[in-house]
């Protein structure tokens, strides 16, 4: 984790102890007011997306309406009590939005009808048993769901409660919201105070109701802790989860569920506290968070599958919806912001939803969320390394490269220091695996991760970075992950033609270091940018390297002369996740090898300068997958046994193939040949060269980074020289 | 083929000596007239279609105004020059209609420029020399590409017409239309006489440049062949190339592309010899031939991948958009065809265009192309079989069944009588392979049929049908397959709770009958329809039976306690496909069999009755694969050994999975048995049962088809007795 507590301590002065006051109380006055559902009710029929969500908010509770309410006794995680409490909540919420809106009481009569079942309900419960060890709600197994629960009632509640008969009111709160709150603030303080973000959910559930009863002491137990002194509550979470420049340690899949509790109460204390100018704290922290949580995601919304994470989560989940709006209006009318609204294609129900849809109705076509190229460094001085991503491109079609050189990241951390994933032509082409794990699904091991994810998905052969004795980084373990961070070499994206970014990986394996740099190059004579990677291995002593390249799709043609194991097959190796992998087919690697495959509506091809020696292992995963759990994806391993080793390749973009319109064009890739020309202690120097007159020389420097240090290395009778930590020559750029 | 004598010489003496008048000469007359370009101009900026059709067509032409015009010597097929006169006509085609659109002379000079062009290049030019075995073009290697050309560019003359001065009309017709006509039409006579797609480019090219250049012997020779007597020419192909219900024998992917000649100068004929009807020809065979080909297509618009066929061909291909349009207009305003033409996002640029884009704006939501059920039979008595397609439900979300029983289909034919295909939620979840090529893209074998199309996806086991002794139908002899058709049973969609279709197939396999029995129920216990199966092999010796179900995506849950082939893997069998695949698991049949799988958004699960000694394999594609041309996919196999079988199986759809929000529902199926009670000559009766109270009893007929039969089957102190082929007890229908 990350050091901050120069930036806490001043944080804390200049906040703690500062009055606050809370505005005078008007009901609705957490998330909408009374003003912006009128604003929305004058809007319908004038933006789309704000009419079909209210269209849809309608439908669901035209479903409620049908069906009987039912508030069932407690039950198992999973289980139809379970999901009933959850659909309970989010049906309030809805409802209480739809009575602000529409003024239909239709929708004020539901939330009370419920809340007046959970009043009955929820005095006769105790701890619930069924909570393992985590802390446990009443409603829910653990404290976390009942959190979820508060905040969303929390805001049904304030959007009826001036409609409810105090009587109503004091029942309600008496039996289910004073009750509930003491429950996560004071029965389960340590939980409440602790820094991680279910401790997120429970302050911002409890300050929110806090506010909509007008309670200021349940308000300040959430802003600074259960003991007041913000060694615990919110403001501490905000400095404490995020590192300066807001990437959330764990990665993108796990700042999203995170996001609604922070904006949610941040808009509730925006709201009630302004004084306290949330939205600013911490350098504008909570803007950062979103931020660098939409700069992690693929063109297409997704976020990269970095750690144990979901390969299809996406900035269209509903948090960050949320987040996406508020900051949207909090923060400025961003275009990229726009951008990320159009791929949502969804709004919140309030004034900032609001704005959102109208800017997205001006707009003749929907506007494009680009991106630039952005590098995250990992701990206040960027000593923990980072996550480097190169964009170019529009919207969409835009071209990213992202490479992983940052701390572990924990129990969900992979074993992939110096792994790649590049997004192209609307799909990941060489992909992230993910987690091993399909998740809810009920007879894959009750949904949870599977075996395969330890087995296979965390080890390092399932990423795209070279894997040394065909063992997995830091021998497989956490402690010793965690205490070897890579580290950042350069980044550097200031020429949109010649983009590149450099990490170094020492204390991976004993004996070996290694330098990665990926280049994305424009060059005019070329239909798509092209990734250069130059892979430097470094040891006293021989190895097996082996550099994988995971894909997806066909592969179409390859230069190597392999025997395909076409008739029986084994897998390549016996653990470190090879065990996973069947070999489908091997041969000796011929120079350069080039291998083609077809993703989508494009071809790619990989090129590589070879040594002699070096051998191809085609492979396919799915080998001792007994229980058929993991997914079956091609791969490619290029394996060298050397000392040291510069792996220089290529992976070209190009052609169109659509198979409905029959037509296939530019199957064959433009560049022809990688060559490394040297490589030595002072700098590597390769050439690229193909088709269209394409002559590439790309020199990177292997010393300390600096901007200015001069390189000059001689090889085979020609030098070559440079300024900074790398230079490319001969890209046309025009 | 079918025989259609007596409809052919009835249409012959209607219509082929009878005086035929050619209306007065007008430009443009063949498929866009002035006071239709000029609809098309006002009503631009209303329907959103339109708009796109327009803006993309005038895009295509602002990139061919920024390249020079090129108008290169002939080459080889695929290449440069064959390419670029290709992209030539199309360039002309829609440069000649935007000129009647906008009046732009920028769009006629291009026309006339690249025509000027033409007129100097094609008197130079022989025979092309690469032709092979192939009726040679001149401009092409072969003349079904200069057809394409001069129907196209016929199309562009006729739009510029009355713009040119009479020198140059007279110029490109001596030096260009009449070579290439009389090229067509004289020199290759055998070829336009011909019976086949071909022949129909050929006649419509010829005829439509004939009616522009007012030269009725090009238009005579088109439509009654060159002896003028019918026994070639349009009205014959439209006589013999159509069974009498318009099913294009060759299957949906094959009459896609012949139904833009046949539409193409059905317009033209229509627009200038009205009295022709030729819309009526036949009993309006050109309306059945397009209804017959939309009719058989996937919710989604794809057309199943019938016999060697793309996976991916839909009825958004061009040639279905023109033959949609112009059937709209032509036969009135269906609300199918507007349904296929929201799937297609596409209109030609006419009237009929127009009318349709108009319409499609009227829908405030997008009009949902729902079909029925259907059945089409092969010959004009149902002797050849036929195919049978159940459908339930609306719009994109419909559920489809198809089962193949029909003529064997030539070159292109797979051996597959009785295969199904089972298209649900909005996807083909047990899948046709289709064909085994990657069609156009080169390194694959020039794009053309690879080895494993015969040696795989040709062959039976590569279908959802049953192998016996592990053999393919007909020892995989096409001859032997064309004289040996299956046969209906019977066909009744009348009851949309319980559909029915059933075949038999008794000389695929000597010694063996086969019969399929295959029914679409609707249960209100039940989220989606089922798929109940009864397939039913009789013999007088053992036989091994294999049982084939692919499918795509993860196999979730299965009752069967395999042994995991997971540390080595061999193929199942040794040839009849059976050698590409891997067994990746085996065991013993459980009772019943059952496994779940998930593809997108729905789980599947596979019911089945089995018997003791029944093996259960589970395989991929891919095994003696060595060029990667196989998709890698997954199958079950239920292997039974006996001499006569009844597989009673069941498919059902259940539960909800969407990995981006992380939700999961039901994933284990509401159906748990399925049991034979009784199985005989008389009939077969199956029970179904599961969760929820449902218990159905399945009666089917064995005996010849009648839907007054009664039928009376004991069983185990039980007795069942129905009438007509089938009875469903136990259905609950709301």
């Amino acid at each position: 984790m990350i050091s901050i507590r120069r930036i806490s301590l001043a944080a804390f002065a200049a906040i703690c102890c500062a009055a606050s006051p809370v505005v005078a109380q008007t009901h609705p006055g957490i998330f909408i007011s009374r003003a912006e559902g009128a604003a929305i009710r004058a809007s319908l029929g004038k933006y789309p997306v704000l009419d079909r969500v209210v269209r849809d908010a309608k439908l669901t509770m035209d479903s409620a309406f049908s069906h009987p309410m039912d508030v069932p006794q407690p039950g198992e995680a999973g289980g139809y009590a379970h999901e009933r409490h959850k659909q309970n909540y989010r049906e309030m919420q809805t409802a209480g939005i739809l009575y602000v809106i529409t003024g239909d009481v239709r929708y004020a009569r539901f939330v009370r009808d419920m809340l007046d079942k959970y009043s009955i309900l929820y005095p006769t419960l105790g701890p619930h048993p069924l909570a393992g060890n985590q802390a446990p709600g009443k409603l829910f197994h653990q404290s976390l769901n009942e959190a979820n629960w508060l905040l969303a009632t929390a805001i049904a509640y304030d959007c009826v409660y001036d409609w409810l008969p105090l009587s109503e009111r004091k029942k309600f709160e008496k039996n289910v919201f004073r009750p509930m709150a003491d429950w996560l603030s004071v029965n389960q303080a340590k939980e409440f105070d602790r820094i991680h973000n279910h401790g997120t959910w429970a302050t911002a559930s409890v300050g929110m109701i806090g506010y909509v009863m007008g309670d200021t002491s349940y308000v300040n137990r959430a802003l600074y802790g259960t003991r007041r002194d913000k060694t615990g509550g919110f403001l501490r979470q905000l400095d404490l989860l995020f590192s300066p420049d807001g990437y959330y340690m764990e990665g993108p899949y796990y700042i999203r569920y995170a996001l609604m509790p922070f904006y949610q109460f941040a808009e509730a204390i925006e709201r009630r506290q302004p004084s306290l100018k949330i939205y600013d704290y911490r350098g504008q922290i909570l803007r950062k968070a979103l931020y660098s949580a939409v700069e992690t995601s693929f063109p297409n919304g997704v976020f990269p599958a970095i750690n144990d994470a979901s390969r299809t989560m996406a900035i269209n989940a509903p948090e960050v919806v949320l987040a996406v709006d508020l900051a949207y209006r909090r923060y400025g009318a961003d275009e990229r912001l726009l951008g990320a609204a159009a791929i949502q294609n969804d709004v919140v129900l309030n004034g900032a939803g609001l704005e959102v849809a109208r800017d997205l109705a001006k707009s003749a076509t929907p506007p494009k969320m680009t991106l630039g190229s952005v590098e995250f460094t990992n701990g206040p001085t960027g000593q923990g390394g980072g996550l480097g991503i190169l964009r170019t491109g529009n919207g969409a079609d835009a071209t990213m490269l992202l490479m992983k050189y940052g701390v572990h990241g924990g129990g969900h951390g992979h074993f992939d220091q110096l792994h790649f994933v590049l997004f192209d032509g609307g799909r990941e082409v060489v992909p992230d695996y993910g987690f091993a794990r399909w998740i809810n699904i009920e007879p894959k091991s009750g949904g949870r991760y599977l075996p395969e994810n330890d087995t296979y998905a965390m080890q390092t052969i399932a990423h795209n970075t070279v894997v040394v004795d065909e063992t997995t980084q830091n021998g497989g373990k956490d402690a010793a992950a965690e205490n070897a961070p890579a580290m950042r070499n350069f980044f550097d994206a200031s020429n949109p033609f010649v983009q590149a970014m450099s990490a170094r990986a020492n204390d991976q394996y004993k004996g070996v270091s290694m330098q990665r740099t990926m280049l994305l190059v424009r060059d005019a004579r070329l239909a798509h940018p092209v990734v250069v990677d130059l892979y430097r291995v470094v040891s006293d002593a021989a190895h097996t390297y082996d550099f994988p390249v995971h894909f997806r799709g066909q592969l179409i043609a390859t230069n190597v002369r392999y025997t395909a194991h076409a008739s029986s097959q084994s897998p390549i190796g016996s653990g470190s996740g090879y065990q996973h992998i069947w070999n489908t087919a091997s041969g000796a690697a011929p120079e350069p090898l080039r291998m083609t495959w077809l993703d989508g509506n494009r071809f790619y091809s990989f090129i590589s300068a070879a040594a002699g020696g070096d051998e191809v292992i085609f492979g396919r995963t799915g080998a001792n997958d007994s229980s058929f759990n993991l997914m079956s994806e091609p791969l490619m391993i290029l394996r060298a046994k050397a000392k040291s080793r510069l792996f220089a390749s290529v992976i070209e973009p190009h052609g169109f193939f659509s198979e409905p319109e029959e037509r296939s064009l530019d199957a064959t890739p433009v560049l022809q040949q990688v060559r490394v020309l040297a490589d030595g202690a002072e700098g590597s120097v390769i050439e690229v060269s193909g088709a269209n007159g394409i002559r590439w020389t790309v020199m990177v420097s292997n010393t300390a980074p600096s901007a200015t240090g001069r390189h000059h290395v001689e090889a085979a009778g020609n030098s070559y020289d440079w300024t900074g930590n790398f230079a490319v020559e001969g890209v046309k750029q025009r």
